[in-house]
C-alpha cells in the first residue's frame, strides 16, 4: 500500500448509551472520503480502541472495510501488551480484509532495545500485511531508536513510521540515514505542516476527524509548493490541532465532530463528556475556528 | 480483611514453553506462609498480568484460593482500561473466593480528577469486597491525589492504599488528614523501611518473592521498636531490593527467586530472559546478597 | 570541624529599602543559638546569596564569623560558575575566619564527570578548610555519583555531604558504600526524620529559622531513639516543612521567621514579597501551626 | 535595530593559557561579517559568560563595538540574578555602545508571573537599548510565557524574542496573537529552518560560528522560497548543528572552529577540552561534515 497522504485516525461513534453507532460513523467516514483522504485507521487511541470488547472491534474493522470497498486502504491498529495477542490481531486483521498494519511497541512494560525489536519482528514476519511502526514515547514510554529501525530494515513490510516523538529533527534524521526506505508520517497535529515542509510522506491526522477538507487542504498545498497559502490555513488551524495534543483528545475531538455535523459527542467511560468551565472553553475554541472558517 | 503486614505480589510461573509452572508457583507460595507474610497478591506486574489470557488469570486465582484456604486473603489486583472491564474483574474476584482487590487507576488514559473518582466509585460499589488503591503515578501517569482520597472516603470498602508515589511525606500527609481511616502500605521495596518507621501499615512487597524471611523479618523489626537491628538487615538488603525499582523487575526478581530455589527465571514475550553482561551484572548481586545473608 | 548535628541555612536579613538588617539578623543567631544548633550555614539559596554584592558577602560572613565568637562553626557556601572564582572565595572564607565550606557543582554548566570531579578537587586542593559538598541535582542540574564520590576521597578536607538528590537510599547506599567516611546531612527539610532514622549524620535546615527549638527537638529525640515522639512533633511540623520545597521557600521562610517574631519579610528583586491569595494561603499555614505548637 | 536575519552567538577565544585571544576572536568575527551576518552576540553560554571577569566581559564589548564600527549591531547578554546586576549591565552595553540587548529571566531563582514580568520591566525601563527576551526554560528553568508577553508590550524596546522552548508551534501561536509586534529569532540551531519557514525573523545561531557562509546560506534560501535548495543544504548541516544542543556545546562548536581554522579549543575551567572517545567522536562528525561541505 501506500503510505503518503492524510490518514485520519478515525473515533468510535456511540449513541448516548454505549452502543455502537454505524450511521453516524459511516456518515463520518463519506466525509473523510469526499475530502480525498488516502486511508482510515482504526483502532487508535482516538477509537478509544481499549473500551471496545473483541467482538466490537472485528465488528467495526469489517464493516468499515466493506463500506469503503477499496476505494482507499483500512489500517488496524494495534496496541498490546503480550506478543501473542498483537499476533492474534495481525492474523485477524488479514482476514478482515485490513490493508496494512500500525504498530506500538508492547504496552505496559518499558522493553528494552532487544525486547522491542525482537516483538516487532515477531509481529511483522508472522503476517504479510505491510506494518507502520508507531513512535511515541512520550505516551507509551518506549522510543524507537534509530538503531531499532535499523534493524526493522531486515523486515521488508515494516515500510512506514508514524513520527510522534515531538523531536522534529527526526524527519531529517530519518531522511538522512534511511532515505525513502521508510515513509515518514507526522503523527502530531502540531507539527504536521513543520515536518511536511522537511520531507514527511503523510499525516495521521486527528482534527481531519472534524475538519476533513481543510487538513487535506495544507497536505495538498505544502507538497505543491505552495507553502504561502498552507501557513495561512495552518495558522487559522492551530488552535484547532492543539486539541489533538491533550491527554482529552478523545472528547475534544468528539465535541468539534459534533459542532461540524460529522460525530456526536458520546465516550464510555472511563472518559466523561465534558462539563462546566473546560466544555465551555473547548467549545469556544470550536467557535472561533468555525467562524473563521477559510474556504478550501 | 486486614490490610497490615506483608502482602507479597507474587510472580507467575511458567515452563520454559511458556505454560503456566503451577507446582514451582505453589511451592514458592510454601515459602511465603512459612515466613509468615499477611496476604497474597495475585495479577500484578510482577505477576506479569498482561500476557496472561482471561483463562489464564481464572486458573491461577481459583487455584491459589483453593490452595491457600483461608490461611491468609487472596487479592486480586485490577489494571484495566474500561469502567465495564474493572466490573467484570471485581465480580470475578468475589465469585472465585478472593478476599479483597487492589486497583489501579483507568489505564491507557490520564483520567482527569472527576473520571478518576467516578472510576473508583463505579467499581467500589459494584462489589463489597475491600479495596486497595494503588497509587502509582511513575509507572502508570495518573496521581491518586489527596483530594480524590477524600472523596473516596464516601465508599466504606475503599480501605487502603498501596503508595508508591516515591513521595516519602505522603506517608506523613495521608496519616495527618485521614488518621486510620486508610492503611497505608509501602509499595516500593527501597522505601520500606523508611515508610514503615513513618507510620505505614503494610508492604506490598517484591523482592520477597525470593527472600520472604528477611522482608518478614524487616517488617516485624520495625514494627516491635528494634530500628537497629532492622536497619542492619535493610542495609544488606537495599542492593537487592534495588532489583525492584528498574524496568525488568520482573526478570531481575524471578532470576532471585530462581537462585534462591524457589522459582524460575521464563518469562513470557515481550520479556526476554536476561542474557550477557546484564544477566552477570545481576546475577552478581544477587550472589553477593547471599553470600552475606543475615540470619534472621 | 564536626559535621553532625542541625546546621541552619540561614536567611540574609533586609530593611524595607533593601539594606542589610544586621541587628535583626543577630537576633535569629541569638534564637539559633540558645535552641542548640550545631552550626551555621551563610550564603546559600535561603540567604539569598545570588543577591548580594561582594562587599555585603564579606560584611555579613566577618561580623557573623565575629558574632558568634567561635560558638558554633560558620559555614560558607560557594556555588559559583567559575573555578577561578570558586578558589577566591574559599580563600576568602578562611581569611575571614570561617570554619567550613558548603560547595555546589558548577553553576549554570551541565559539567560532566571528569570536569565536576576536576572541579571539586581544584577548590578543596586550595584550602585546607573542611568541605561538605552539595548534592541538588533537582534546583542544580548535576548530580554528584557514588562514582565520583569515590575519587574525591583522595581530597581529606571533603568530609560530608548534604545530601539533597530527594532519593532517599541514598542515605543507606552512602553508608553501605563509604561507612563513616563522609558525614551525611539531610538537606531537604521534608526528609529529615525518615534521613536521621536511617543513619544520617546532620541536618541543613530551612525551617529552623523561625522553629528553631522544634528542629533541635526532632534531631535530638531522633538520636536518643524515642521515635514516637519525634513522630508526634515532625507530623505537626510537615506542613510547615513543605515551605522549603517550593521555589519561594525564601519568601515562605522569611514570613514564618516574621510571624514567629525573628525576622522580617523583606527580600530583594528579583524576589517580591508575598500578595494576594498567596499570601493568605501561606500565613494560615504558618498560623495552623502556630496554634498547635508542641512544647518541646 | 533590525531583529532580521543570523545573529551568530559568538565563542570568546582564549589562548591556551587561559588568556583572551582579541586576535582569534576578530578573525572570526571577519568570517561572519564576511558571510553577511545581521549582528554579533555577545556574552551568552558560548560566550562563556560566566567565566569572564567583570573587566573581561567589559573589555571584549567595547573593542567588539570598535572593530565592528557599525557594519552590523553588536547585542549584549543579559543573565543575572538580581536585578540590580541586570540593570547596571544595562547601562554599561549603553554606554559601551552596544546596540541592543539579549536578556534572560533571573538566574538562580524561579521566579513566579509576576516576578519575571516585573524583572523584564525593571530593566526594560532603565534603559532605551532595544531588547530581545531569550526564553529558553529547558536550560534555564523558567517560561517566558504568551500571558507574559502580552503585559511586555506595554514596554516598546522589549522588540524581539529568542524562542528556545523547543515548541516549535511557538512560532504560529507568538504570530497569530502579536502579528509583527514582536520579532521572532530562532536559538536552537536544530529547528531553525522549521521555524524559519513558518515565519520566524531570524536565527540566533551557535554553528554559525564555524560555519557562517553554510549558515547563512539556509536563511537566505528560505526567505527567498528556495525551500528544496535550503533542505539539501539543512539534512547536510544537521549531523553539526545537533552539536548546538548538547551540554557541552561550547567544547564542540569551539572544536568546530578549530578545524575550520576560524577559531581555537581552547576553554576555561570548570569546562575541559576533550578528550578520549568523545573527542574523536565529535572531531569525525565534524569532518564529515567537511567531507560534504555543499558549495554556497
Amino acid at each position: 500500500m501506500n503510505w503518503q497522504g492524510v490518514f485520519p485516525a478515525v473515533t468510535t461513534k456511540f449513541h448516548q448509551n454505549g452502543n455502537l453507532d454505524m450511521e453516524m460513523f459511516f456518515k463520518n467516514i463519506d466525509a473523510q472520503l469526499e475530502a480525498g483522504v488516502n486511508g482510515i485507521i482504526l483502532g487508535g487511541t482516538l477509537g478509544e480502541s481499549s473500551v471496545l470488547s473483541q467482538e466490537e472491534k472485528i465488528k467495526l474493522t469489517t464493516e468499515t472495510v466493506d463500506y469503503i470497498n477499496g476505494k482507499v486502504p483500512v489500517v488496524l491498529n494495534i496496541a498490546e501488551g503480550a506478543t501473542q495477542d498483537a499476533i492474534f490481531w495481525a492474523e485477524k486483521a488479514k482476514e478482515m480484509g485490513a490493508s496494512g498494519l500500525m504498530l506500538l511497541p508492547p504496552m505496559r512494560y518499558s522493553a528494552d532495545h532487544r525486547e522491542v525489536v525482537t516483538y516487532f519482528k515477531a509481529v511483522a514476519n508472522s503476517t504479510d500485511l505491510p506494518i507502520m511502526i508507531y513512535n511515541n514515547p512520550v505516551d507509551y514510554k518506549t522510543l524507537v531508536t534509530i538503531q531499532m529501525f535499523e534493524e526493522l530494515t531486515a523486515c521488508e513490510n515494516i515500510q512506514a513510521i508514524k513520527e510522534s516523538t515531538r523531536d522534529i529533527s527526526n524527519v531529517t534524521r530519518m531522511k538522512n540515514r534511511f532515505g525513502d526506505r521508510y515513509k515518514i508520517l507526522c503523527g502530531v497535529d502540531t507539527l504536521a505542516m513543520e515536518e511536511l515542509v522537511m520531507g514527511a510522506d503523510g499525516w495521521v491526522a486527528g482534527l481531519v476527524c472534524a475538519f476533513p477538507k481543510e487538513t487535506v487542504a495544507v497536505f495538498n498545498l505544502v507538497k505543491e509548493g505552495k507553502y504561502e497559502e498552507a501557513l495561512e490555513i495552518y495558522r487559522w488551524f492551530l488552535p484547532l490541532l492543539e486539541l489533538d495534543i491533550h491527554p482529552k483528545l478523545v472528547q475534544y475531538i468528539k465535541l468539534a465532530e459534533q459542532l461540524t455535523g460529522i460525530g456526536t459527542e458520546w465516550v464510555r467511560a472511563p472518559r466523561l463528556t465534558l462539563v462546566g468551565e473546560e466544555r465551555i472553553k473547548i467549545e469556544n475554541i470550536i467557535k472561533r475556528g468555525l467562524e473563521n472558517r477559510p474556504v478550501v
